[in-house]
């Protein structure tokens, strides 16, 4: 019975686990609804002209952007656990979704979405966040910053009235250069005082006011408008060119003294399966077809935008775990969710969460407000949308995206580390020059070489000891676990070093502390290390290997591996063994690092000398060719 | 002038150790040609048959293969570091260059063998020998077993006298199978006789002669004989089965009763640099076109080749250490120079260097004879070399290779680390399939993943310790670097611990001893972990970091990071902290490994419980998304 309550204990622990809305929405109150309803609101008219000019960004239809900004709001509401994030269209994806749909059409990107959130709930549960782990800092500034490039090099086509497709930075960069003359006076002039009014009004929050000579009340006022003003630049910038846009329209062209939107499809989504096959020029494209075009991305954009969700999620914690788990299960969902209406891949926005957590939001029940008001615009807006400037939309996008450009990062990243600048600049050249992709992919890939190598090459620590009973002998501690690179490294130093002139009749102790994880390919190493030992008669032996270690090293030298389990053991053992050892023996401490070998005199780090050791420890194999 | 004669004999003592004939043959002795001559020709006698075999398995004329039997040899004599070796055409780089010979021509094998030399100097110069640490012994055996199992079943077509050209492993098979109806009878009779002589010859070497009445010098001329028989095996079935070919030899119809190897084009090679370009079915290649169809084997080729020879190298070296960069310098040479006689990529022979070595060779010397023989063979001999039945060849092929299957390794695998069997496995499956470079990369990549996972999860040990002035405080020792994989797992443990019930008011000492490396990721996380310590108060500080890790962390977290280089330092810091830990605190040792978070009382490991720790840590960067 006790069993059971226990069990029915922890079945709703980790019910209410997954889905947090069963934790918050019993002490649910009216302020917490009016808070939400204001933030709601708030984001929904941020989102709904960055949504627009995100799908645009995408390859998409305007409407598109629209789709995909509602149905993440209401997942989340369910299933967040971090009441700031607002999910739905972001730079990011967008820009990922636009190298699928570049050539192609939006079935692509509707089933990228759904293909996303399955990777994303697969990778829940087979506990594949690690993978996340492998995406370093450098590599994610390299990666954003070049983002942030491509997608404002991407909006000069709109900012200056130019037509033209292009796939690509090069050959974007390319084709305004070769279109510049065609630039439109009055599209470009509308988007520079967009760019102008926007920057002055996300400065303008920051303003300071302690000069003016107004009374607290006053102050508080002034600042609460001037944030609000601030927080719906974006709106208002479109808005009121919208209105421009409208107020030149010509109804029989069709066209306005600047180039627009044009017309958005009006009504919700259809609701649909995802687009399993396609028809792409003609051709009838298979599930299989679709996902071999698709390639790479299919796993690359779900965990890119896992990478930026828990990122956010965990700006906004507070310094709380971020459950990220739970963070891939609900963008999984509302990725899936969304593909039955036509959605593609969303994940949380860094900006808009912002304003979200500065408009006072308190439950993920904000979302809702957001979610509906994106609803409403898609039933009654959507004619209006049609006078909306292109040059506009992309002076938003510009805007949002020009202070993602992490050059600030540089300077301590010189400080601390500089081999990471070079994951961060080859990330940054190869998404500029290859896409983001292949770009992200070389910065791994990059990065993964740069520690491979550590692992290649561990610390040796050596140091002359003795016994209680006076034995001398020479302890050696590797560092680090022994796995397949490192074996020969550590073999071949730990030989020279035994038979270092004064050495070579000592005992040599093998401190296994440190070794807590080992391979086959370490235990042939091992044995062949004892194999060279009982050659001389130089006696070796493993001092406490964990049980794990001693299984993988047994398994293969059986008996010729001497392992001690306690210093006591090591002294006893020691104390039987005849030592002859007379020479002088002047070297305390030897420290092998890189395949340099320093030897310090003990407790004296300044007297340090240099011993070359192998710089190239080639292994030599069990291999037979021929 | 003592610095020019030290620099004089530091630059001679360099000579010595790159040109190693410039040691041995000053000392060279008349005892020492003879046992040179004997061994040079038994090995003459065995790489004869051998590279007529291996040059038609490479897809290649007969005569190819001794064109590439001879110049290794001799650049071997000048350059080579172990007297045992002897370089020249192997099965394993014939199956190699066969995967870039089939439906394309010649050009490309001899190519690839410029091509290798290059890359095996160029990996010299760069000190890349680290590569080869990363193909572990589970791969290995994985690729040579696969290897081998490829060459027999390439080999039935011979054997069994059909005619068709197959490309892979599963063709060859299913070849084999729809054209088993046309198997010939007299080649098959005589492929089995060959194979069944050449077992039995092998095994006879050796044969128990104890229980033969006969004087030590009997015996001993006995064994020698034996001994002959056995090694020159090769030679005998091939001539046997020659002369078998030439009894039945048809003129009119240039046919014998068995299917012949056909003409050996007689004369030496002609000396020309390697083709750079090609003409392959009436197209013009150039070089670029060339080595895009090359792909990986430009890299694959030379890194197998050094990885084979270092191997040898190691098997006869007794312990010595090898000098694996003179080895990667004398075959990159090799095969450079064989590139301008027609050869193919060539390695060290592991069948005729045990066979040198057993002959009582005594310095590299012994390659002279060797290669002496083969340009004699190829002036003269030729013509006879047509008789030679394509099912002896194939005979002495699968002979050679059976021996290789490495199936006796998979117990002590599975006994020491049964994990090792997964790349094991999966490259011999891989290599079946997808053809041996493949399966190499293959396991290769599976190989690496395991480790890297083992990089991001190291070990964080945990230990309740006292200053000397009394005061508690919990020392937090990351077991291993901590590179950008592993800092989220690192940074989040050691705050789960920290604000553990009974630890949440000690101060927190990390101890650096083993962290020998970081990067600007770890660096970041440092930072983070440092300001939510701040943030409830709670102290930390960083016991005896290395000058590169507090160089690497001050560059991000300047003053915040608080060091103290020793023990001293330590207590002096901790008994200047008002410690108003009072609660019960009766864990004494907690240790992280794989994300369980193991308590041990200290001293008595029985006792250990588990807590639960973070099993899914995905990481929360700086990453900004819109």
């Amino acid at each position: 019975m006790a069993d059971k309550t226990k069990r029915g204990s922890k079945f709703s622990r980790l019910l209410r686990k997954r889905v947090p809305i069963l934790s918050w929405m019993p002490s649910y109150s009216t302020d917490k609804g009016i808070s939400d309803l204001i933030a709601g609101v708030t984001v929904g008219l941020t989102v709904m002209p960055q949504s627009l000019a995100y799908a645009t960004l995408a390859g998409l239809e305007p409407q598109f952007g629209l789709y995909s900004a509602f149905i993440g709001c209401l997942v989340y509401i369910v299933f967040g656990s971090c009441k700031d994030i607002t999910i739905g269209p972001t730079a990011l994806m967008s820009l990922m979704t636009y190298q699928q749909v570049y050539g192609r059409n939006s079935d692509f990107a509707v089933l990228l979405c759904f293909l996303t959130g399955c990777v994303q709930i697969l990778m829940g549960i087979l506990h594949l966040g690690v993978l996340i782990d492998f995406i370093s800092i450098p590599v994610t500034v390299g990666f954003t910053s070049a983002t942030s490039v491509i997608i404002a090099c991407s909006q000069l086509k709109g900012l200056l009235g130019l037509e033209f497709t292009s796939a690509g930075f090069l050959d974007t960069l390319q084709k305004v250069y070769n279109h510049i003359g065609e630039t439109r006076l009055e599209d470009t002039t509308l988007g520079i005082v967009c760019i102008s009014i926007l920057i002055l009004l996300r400065k303008m929050k920051e303003a300071n006011l302690d000069h003016l000579k107004l009374t607290k009340n006053q102050k508080t006022a002034l600042k609460r408008f001037l944030w609000i003003v601030s927080t719906s630049r974006n709106a208002l910038v479109v808005i009121v060119s919208s209105i421009i846009g409208y107020m030149y329209y010509n109804e029989s062209e069709r066209t306005s003294i600047v180039i627009l939107t044009g017309k958005v499809k009006s009504g919700l989504p259809d609701l649909k399966p995802p687009p399993f096959t396609t028809n792409l020029n003609g051709i009838n494209l298979s599930f299989s077809d679709m996902c071999t075009e698709l390639g790479s991305s299919i796993l690359l954009v779900p965990i890119i935008g896992v990478l930026g969700n828990v990122a956010i999620a965990k700006a906004f914690s507070s310094g709380d775990s971020v459950d990220a788990t739970q963070e891939l299960y609900t963008i999984g969902l509302a990725n899936i969710a969304g593909s039955f209406l036509s959605s593609y891949p969303v994940t949380g926005s860094f900006s808009r969460s912002a304003v979200n957590h500065a408009s006072g939001v308190q439950t993920p029940f904000g979302g809702f407000y957001t979610g509906a008001l994106i609803i409403l615009a898609l039933s009654l807006l959507t004619p209006y949308f049609n006078y909306i400037p292109k040059a506009s939309l992309a002076a938003v996008i510009i805007c949002a995206v020009i202070y993602m450009i992490e050059y600030e990062v540089i300077k301590p990243m010189w400080q601390s580390s500089r081999t990471d600048l070079i994951p961060t600049f080859a990330t940054f050249v190869m998404c500029l020059i290859f896409g983001v992709e292949y770009g992200i992919l070389f910065g791994v890939f990059i990065n993964i070489i740069i520690l491979l190598y550590t692992s290649a090459r561990p610390v040796v620590h050596v140091e002359k000891s003795q016994s209680s009973s006076g034995h001398e002998y020479l302890l050696i501690q590797p560092g680090n676990n022994i796995y397949f690179p490192a074996v020969d490294f550590v073999r071949l130093n730990v030989c020279r070093i035994a038979i270092k002139q004064g050495y070579s009749k000592l005992p040599v102790v093998i401190d296994c502390r440190y070794i807590q994880g080992a391979d086959f390919t370490a235990a042939k190493g091992i044995y062949s290390l004892i194999s060279e030992f009982n050659k001389r008669s130089q006696p070796i032996y493993f001092l406490n290997p964990s049980p794990n270690i001693l299984n993988v090293f047994k398994g293969v030298c059986f008996d010729a591996f001497k392992s001690v389990s306690s210093q006591q053991e090591l002294d006893h053992v020691l104390a039987n063994i005849s030592s002859t050892s007379t020479e002088p023996c002047e070297l305390k401490e030897v420290k092998t690092v890189n395949g340099v070998c320093e030897i310090e005199s003990k407790g004296n780090t300044d007297a340090a000398s240099e011993v070359p050791l192998l710089e190239d420890s080639l292994k030599p194999q069990i291999v037979k060719t021929s």
